[in-house]
């Protein structure tokens, strides 16, 4: 399976809020016409008054990321996660994520993905002793996939967009990025206008799906 | 005016995607059905797995509050605000808040109103001298009126309803407070179902209304 | 009384704790050594890797600040707040802020200065008729001195500092700004080597002392 | 090697900073003398009133712990970290934790140990064929150990030991929770001392240390 980015919920009318929002500052409800929204959401953003985007929000699943993306994920702290847990969920048909830069190297693909099998019977080995699951689970390695749901008010979004669509960031967490990027974009243009996806289309190419357990 | 308090946004079918997102956690996705999304969440609240509650937020707008209502509100920092601002909003008409305390005492009542149009005027002539609206804004009294927005996720709603809702509470924030539980409860019936308005109801009634400041 | 700021708390060897908390990131523990911690901290905050200034904290005590200050100043969600309550203390013998913009207006400095004295006359009334303080003290106005005690990491101060110590800033808060940056050089040279007081320098000059309620 | 947790960072005189702060909101200084913060802290704990613990931090190094552990232990936003890097730091020579529900069962802790050797076998061998380490690691279990430094304020740390140090939490966290309190007792024993480590000492007793890499 391919990492997968599902908007699960969005403020309506995202950018009219904003503007209803910021214009409680100055009072200046009177300004308000057609397409006003977008004028008075670019001057924000210019100006630096990002606060008032935080009365919008975005809900996301993302389906097929490693444990290493959700650890880094999570270290925002801004936001709010739902993720699956490896204490409860029993995580015998487990699904991993492949590095590109394994997968583009036939014998690092080999040894990877015999390792992976490896790790899987050994969970499996440890159910079957009477190992619990929350602590066979310590077998897992990075690569498991863990599902997780993200919600974070735009302004926030804003953030984690920049910094994790950076070229510094992991593949992983920049696939992420762009595809957010480019929803957020179709939901609310003004308030993302100003960053691209030029960056993100390169950490896209250079993606790799996850691969299926089995 | 009396104290209004509008919905301005709210997550679409909240209860829904709190569901979804509670159930990531566990994938137990295939025990969704009709009316499934009540029963889940009275069993987070009862369990105290709150932090699922946050996918959803909802965002007000408050009109007819005084500056000692907005200074106690803005203290909560897990919301979002945008405020009028008395440095960019000319007050020169400003409307005030009376408090039912002073309203029930007639010879206090008078004594209060001779006092805010004195506020006013004393704003207005330090305005005709050249001062500048942030500097001659030190004369406004605390019952002054401010506009609010405001935005929360369903988690820190439940906090600020409990906290601001309760009989130590001042009656400002109180009225406040019935008026989103009122709202919420309609909006999302299970997220709220276990916070009463009955010690609000109380709340409400001792309320009066601010005071045009004309 | 002037504006008063001091010092209550700061993390001890601040500079030394950040490093040594940084340098978990990389295990980079073999390259302490004397001075060790301002390269490393300068390099930290060149390349904008600021969340590690949050293992250290001060706090400080706000003395003379109004509440139109500390309205401002509470909207910093990212800090720790204990403030004068309006509600508990009686405040029959409130000190007051005059702002330099009235200050250096004889005309509009008398007539400020009638009105707070009014305005104290007007609360005394009030509690002699039996109003609770916490609805007398809704003829406050904004120039009342409020104390208040304020904490953060000192991620969140340079943050604080550069926006409050803009010129765009009033200047009651841009005096707070210089003050406490000021504390801070001494504490913490390194952390805030890039913030420079040359703004706060004519933020300071132009300030006036809050005057005595008597 | 053990879990070990270090003290790098507290607030000096915590309790007296406390009660300073604390007496803002009443004004009521003069009521300090001996002892008067240990009753002052126990009233506000008992009033709920724990925003004032918000003054006070403590900052401590985690060794030896898993990152199943530290995975969840950023999950707590109102915290500061710094965290061992994967991607930056060579893990060829890692160390793991052994969960005490494997060790206790001598052909489970067998096919544990083997696994372990095959992961870190298997880290080397893709760094051989030239893959980043950053994404090497994505064969790391969750066993393999990570250091993080830690920092929170004294309402945080209540709200963590509380959840994470009962008997729903996993046994790795109770371990940290247990040290931390004991630690916290000790530096600031009225804020922590309605917590007992009752049940806590059952999770140190069940406890077993993590098993070097070697």
């Amino acid at each position: 399976m391919e990492l997968e980015v599902h908007l699960l919920a969005v403020t309506p009318q995202a950018e009219k809020v904003i503007e209803e929002a910021g214009r409680t500052c100055y009072l200046s409800f009177h300004r308000q016409g057609p397409e006003s929204d977008r004028r008075f959401i670019r001057m924000l953003i210019e100006r630096g008054h990002e606060s008032v985007l935080e009365h919008a929000t975005a809900s996301f699943r993302i389906r097929g990321g490693s444990r290493s993306f959700t650890h880094q994920l999570v270290r925002h702290r801004l936001a709010s996660y739902s993720q699956q847990s490896q204490r409860y969920v029993d995580e015998q048909n487990f699904q991993w994520v492949e590095p590109p830069g394994i997968g583009d190297h036939p014998e690092a693909r080999a040894v990877f993905s015999d390792f992976m099998n490896q790790a899987r019977e050994t969970y499996r080995r440890l159910q079957a002793m009477g190992i619990l699951n929350e602590d066979a689970r310590y077998v897992l390695p990075n690569a498991v996939c863990s599902e997780i749901v993200v919600s974070a008010n735009f302004r926030e979004w804003r953030h984690i967009l920049r910094l994790r669509g950076s070229r510094k960031a992991q593949w992983e967490i920049r696939r992420m990025a762009a595809e957010i990027l480019r929803i957020l974009k179709r939901e609310a243009p003004s308030v993302f206008y100003d960053l691209d996806t030029g960056d993100r289309q390169g950490a896209a190419k250079e993606f790799r799906a996850p691969v299926d357990g089995a």
